[in-house]
């Protein structure tokens, strides 16, 4: 897989990130249009997303169920902005059993209408309040360019849907799931992503208020890896979501929604991959070590072995995931360029000379050539590479985080923001501007507002297009 | 929701069924034909299958992946077999983006035809096999009559797929999945199904053997749970998955699939679930231990809960799952009710003689009334807690294998298989019939075969239906 070297980043950033998704095995082209095959090696990604995601929904007293694939046509229509916002990309079921349907199904864009439809028929009184809910499951949207992971057609996710009382606990949810994003962004994916809010141009369809955690890639472009909404009465409404409050009045609840998806795959990918391919944060590899047997001679071979075994056990025992390359006719060499292609966070080499020395070589993937080898004895392996992956974890996120913040420019004048944006960087200005303004910069430099972000400076400005008086800056960049 | 009794099993298991599943929060209607929505308790019990299954697959080297959820129609026509066997239960997209698609898509039924495609692509050699990969992911077929996970439109489920080099390698697999289902369903869902081999009748479109595990429910219908196939070469052929040999020879692979679904959640409603309710196994029950608080004045309510909180503290601290009913203005008599009917295992009651005694009352939900009741000291609550556990699981799995065994009958001729039938039991009876003899049994009793049990008499007999001489036993049974 590796005899060829990838493009570089610098070269052509579109063209390392598609060679290092199918070279690093994560995906495989599909025959089916705008799909992909999650691979074994990219799913495994996604699980540990899933699994560090699951235990903090469920810590925060969410509960997972599953709502149906399909969804009335009607469903989609009754809320106006959100019919708007999804019906360019619905894949629809005209025909099922050998007739054509009565109504049309669509595929599940997205589930806000199906369970909104659920909700007013679950919650009665205030006592069926808070109703948290999440889904993991897939989801279909019609795009016309797709990329792996980034934009495809169809599209793993988990979805939460919660009902609420009031505005400001459906406020404190919708916040709180956002911090939980950013959490597990930060915390396990090593990405550290900016939070913030989404102009009204870019709220989700039929919210009150959207929130984003926003990510710098590589190329310094931007991704939303992940969103909470605040849907205030409208689903509610639109799906006559209503309770009998402790003084006996009906109410509409106040409703939320927030996903993350196999997009973060592709974030992991670009934040932290490098001209030799993928590099892991340790807390989400499929393979935290990889041990690579060096041998020439069959008596070599069988002493190399047996210490390589001794070696994966201890890892096994230490609860560290481990593989064995122990893969024939391939050379040392062919090995140590896949599994840095693979992104594997520590190599441990165990030559003829080891096994005589009761030695080890650790080779960390985020500090090539020299200075991130080092021998080791066996009797302290485990131990040196539980924190070196610490180390590597913190590392990755570091370093993510310089990059970061040496691409944001401060912009005081259009004409700077413009300039910043031209460069590829981000630029931070002030902004009170209308949707129109906003299109208008959109237009004219290709950036859009990622966000307000919540980290916001003391003193108030004016804006950079309009020049109103600005409570608040804003973000800019291109997107993906 | 306990109200009112549910309808018995003896009057009509049908209706007690469907009552259970929605009564016990299993399940809700959802507003799309044929479609349920699984709601948090009974999908917590599908994670509960998920994580038992996913554990053993991954222990026996398989990997999971994700594949697209459209299949172009061709696809599914290229095995002939598969495409009669699937065709009259396809959904169909026809429109998407907007507009009318070149070729439609096919909601998957299940996904050999699009992993043979990738497995066409991905093997090369003998040195990519074998190829074991297992997809947890829904899938669709239009039945005409569903009921709730048992037969709906779409279910859940996971489809192992593995590529071999030899017919007997894939034999061997085919045969330890059909054994993980079964450990699976015995030792987690305390199901004491029976393996065996289908009918060519009853064979999965396109393999060459399809192995099955069957159940009986408490209305001693069977209920197939879990199925394994041995597809021999021909949908390598279809796809043309070839590999290079050793000798350096092309050769189509030996292919299997497997795969369970949220039909097991079907099971084990109608293996355990009596007049009360639900009865779950321990293993897979959202929670193993429900503990009640019991009190009548403000001043027994503090002190009450001050031990409720700690003992449930000491039960998750010892790894149970444990739920607290806090809910007010419910007396503890329907909590009780309530819980029995959503199958909890152990009830916790603590009241203010309790908290005064340091004592806890412990009720079993497989033992009802005073005999499964019991006075423990607090200080040893969790250690008994702990052993009843393991003793009601072995007991619910213990009790359906008696039901089971009493109601197998041996049938010598076809009329004693007929009046077997008649009665509602299980037949087994020596079998070489034709497929006409297998459809004349099924329209005169409507009893099906549902396997050649593994478990055969030593000695040979004549066929229950054409008096021929034959090798094996099979299991007559009217099925879900």
């Amino acid at each position: 897989m590796s005899e060829q070297a990838v493009t570089a980043q610098s070269e052509d950033f579109s063209s390392w990130y598609n060679e290092i998704v199918y070279r690093a095995d994560l995906a495989a082209p599909s025959p089916v249009r705008g799909c992909v095959i999650i691979k074994p090696y990219g799913y495994e990604i996604w699980e540990g997303i899933k699994s560090g995601l699951d235990r903090r929904f469920k810590a925060t007293g969410h509960q997972n169920a599953y709502f149906p694939l399909f969804i009335p046509e009607s469903y989609i229509k009754r809320e106006a902005q959100h019919v708007e916002g999804f019906s360019p990309e619905l894949a629809v079921v005209t025909h099922a059993g050998g007739k054509e349907l009565e109504e049309p199904l669509v595929v599940r864009p997205t589930s806000e209408t199906v369970i909104g439809e659920a909700f007013s028929d679950w919650i009665q009184s205030y006592r069926d309040l808070p109703l948290l809910i999440n889904q993991w499951s897939n989801v279909v949207r019609w795009e016309l360019r797709t990329r792996p992971f980034l934009r495809t057609a169809e599209f793993l996710w988990q979805e939460g849907h919660t009902a609420h009382a009031t505005h400001d606990e459906a406020e404190e949810e919708t916040l709180q799931m956002l911090d939980i994003y950013a959490d597990f962004a930060i915390e396990d994916a090593a990405i550290p992503v900016i939070k913030g809010e989404k102009s009204r141009m870019e709220r989700f369809a039929g919210a009150l208020r959207t929130y984003t955690i926003e990510a710098m890639m590589r190329d310094k472009r931007a991704l939303q890896s992940g969103t909470s909404h605040n849907l205030g009465q409208n689903f509610a409404k639109a799906f006559d979501i209503q309770f009998l409050t402790e003084a006996n009045t009906q109410e509409y609840c106040w409703t939320t929604s927030w996903g993350l998806s196999t997009r973060m795959v592709g974030a992991v990918v670009m934040t932290h991959g490098d001209d030799k391919g993928l590099r892991l944060p340790p807390k989400l590899a499929p393979y935290q070590l990889v041990i690579v047997p060096i041998y020439r001679r069959d008596a070599q071979r069988t002493a190399v072995l047996e210490t390589v075994e001794r070696l994966r056990k201890s890892f096994e025992a230490a609860n560290l995931r481990v593989h064995v390359d122990l893969r024939e006719g391939q050379s040392p060499g062919f090995k140590f360029n896949d599994w840095e292609m693979r992104g594997v966070p520590l190599r441990v080499e165990i030559g003829p000379k080891d096994v005589e020395n009761n030695n080890a070589v650790l080779a960390r993937r985020d500090v090539m050539g020299r200075e991130g080898k080092q021998f080791v004895s066996q009797d302290d392996v485990v131990a040196v590479a539980r924190e070196l992956l610490v180390d590597i974890q913190r590392n990755l996120l570091e370093d993510a985080r310089e990059f970061r913040d040496a691409h944001i420019q401060d912009a005081s004048s259009y004409d700077e923001l413009r300039a910043i944006v031209a460069e590829g960087e981000w630029a931070r200005a002030f902004w009170d501007g209308s949707d129109d303004d906003e299109l208008a910069v959109k237009d004219e430099t290709g950036a859009t507002i990622r966000c307000f972000p919540f980290e916001q400076p003391d003193a108030q400005g004016a804006c950079v297009y309009s020049g109103r008086s600005a409570e608040k800056v804003a973000l800019f960049a291109k997107a993906y």
